[in-house]
């Protein structure tokens, strides 16, 4: 009999974000295998509401079931601020998205008690990360700054940019006005960013990556359900890593073999709405 | 019997840009109704590929047929260069997209031969303007330049903005360094800069708005089939502007309000992708 523990983990995000998180599981859990869904017909997520987002993740909780996934990791902070009761509740395994993760990060890092988040307009509304936040430590205070120019500026590729420093400094200056010596990347995007950020607030601010946390929650997850893979994938066996999209399957496979420190074969297109 | 040319227009664009072009056609076809989509559980179309806006453009055309329409505007750049053939070809009745009027419209305007072109990622390597103007008249050669980040700046509001300005700079230089004397505004979030942009082009350069044109073009069309609406609505009749959407109602029927003259009373919202 197959050993659970062998089977891969499925992971999601509306596009190609959620790659940080991949990449952050592939330095962390180097024997984990990986199914990756980007909903690249349907991206952004960000600007969409709570039942659109939860019917959505749930298509894409169908499809990653048919691939014999051992637990489901949500690597979209707007597909976790929303969807992760729906999907916990549905999935019949273990699932993790990057708001708690990132959360119990922020909460333990801070120092004065406060805690700024960037994210998309979505999940700021939600207020997921406060949420989080306020159950881990309610003494923390939090403030929300939806950041939506910063995801089209990275998908641009204009990362240590001038237009795209003015625009971090607008977003940062209120979350700077407040105090915090704490910030969430709180979009699966930003990380790429990080540079440029901790240039923008200097060294005495935390910089809080959910992908990274998500990455260590994961681990300790599988751990505690007896379901880490121990040993390395046999040479010549199955991909350790497959890529699905619901659009431009080729645009993908070259990003993600710019973000992903493995060959990148190829994506396969799937009709998520169909699932 | 009922008067076909008394039956609405059908209209539709990805989300909310396509109100741009429901603005001119209320204001030069006062007596028209129309029943609008926005696709806003996908917008947006321009970093999509060819197949998957077919497809979604297609679903938008069976729902607008069960609503009694008499022609079909695609009010959107992308889904006009990607879907006008095949939507002519299934629709039944006429059918205009915003290319085909706003590359009339720059032939003509050029007189040194020398057309700019700004829209979507997809709009410019469908080549539809170029395409277009070919057609019209092979002496005019035309220089793409693809604005991604234009779109979100004006969803987030910033118009007339250092940051805006600064984006738009860096998006008009290569195609004023080719020496153009017409910029065609090939997206239908871009007419909302037009101030910003008018400054900084100067006064020698022609500005061409697709949503205009598209307006008269279909004056012109309906003349020519007798669908045009002579009478106005009657007093209590039923309310000549409809609007539906894929998600996010509310948020839709706000902004058409502060787009639109008229009083947009709520947005229905319905599962597109079953049609």
């Amino acid at each position: 009999m197959d050993n659970i523990a062998d089977e891969p983990i499925g992971l999601f995000d509306s596009g190609i974000g959620g790659l940080t998180v991949a990449r952050e599981i592939l330095r962390n859990l180097p024997h984990e295998q990986i199914v990756y869904f980007g909903d690249t017909a349907r991206v952004p997520y960000g600007s969409k509401t709570r039942e659109t987002v939860v019917r959505y993740a749930e298509q894409i909780m169908r499809f990653l079931l048919t691939q014999n996934i051992k637990a489901i990791v949500i690597a979209c902070n707007t597909a976790s601020a929303y969807a992760i009761d729906d999907i916990s509740a549905q999935a019949g395994r273990p699932v993790i998205g990057v708001v708690e993760p990132g959360a119990v990060m922020a909460a333990q890092a801070t120092e004065n008690k406060r805690v700024g988040i960037m994210a998309t307009a979505a999940t700021i509304e939600s207020r997921s990360y406060d949420k989080a936040i306020a159950r881990i430590d309610p003494a923390v205070q939090t403030f929300g700054q939806a950041c939506p120019i910063l995801v089209p500026l990275v998908e641009e590729g204009w990362i240590d940019d001038p237009v795209t420093i003015e625009v971090l400094k607008r977003y940062l200056h209120p979350l700077l006005e407040k105090d915090v010596d704490t910030i969430v990347l709180g979009c699966t995007h930003y990380p790429l960013l990080r540079k440029v950020i901790r240039r923008l607030v200097g060294d005495k601010i935390h910089l809080i990556n959910p992908a990274y946390e998500t990455a260590q929650a994961l681990k300790k997850l599988l751990e505690e359900k007896k379901l880490l893979r121990e040993k390395p994938a046999e040479e010549g066996a199955r991909y350790p890593y497959r890529f699905f999209v619901s659009d431009n399957a080729e645009r993908f496979a070259d990003f993600a073999q710019s973000i992903l420190p493995v060959d990148v074969r190829t994506a396969t297109k799937i009709p998520i709405e169909h699932y």
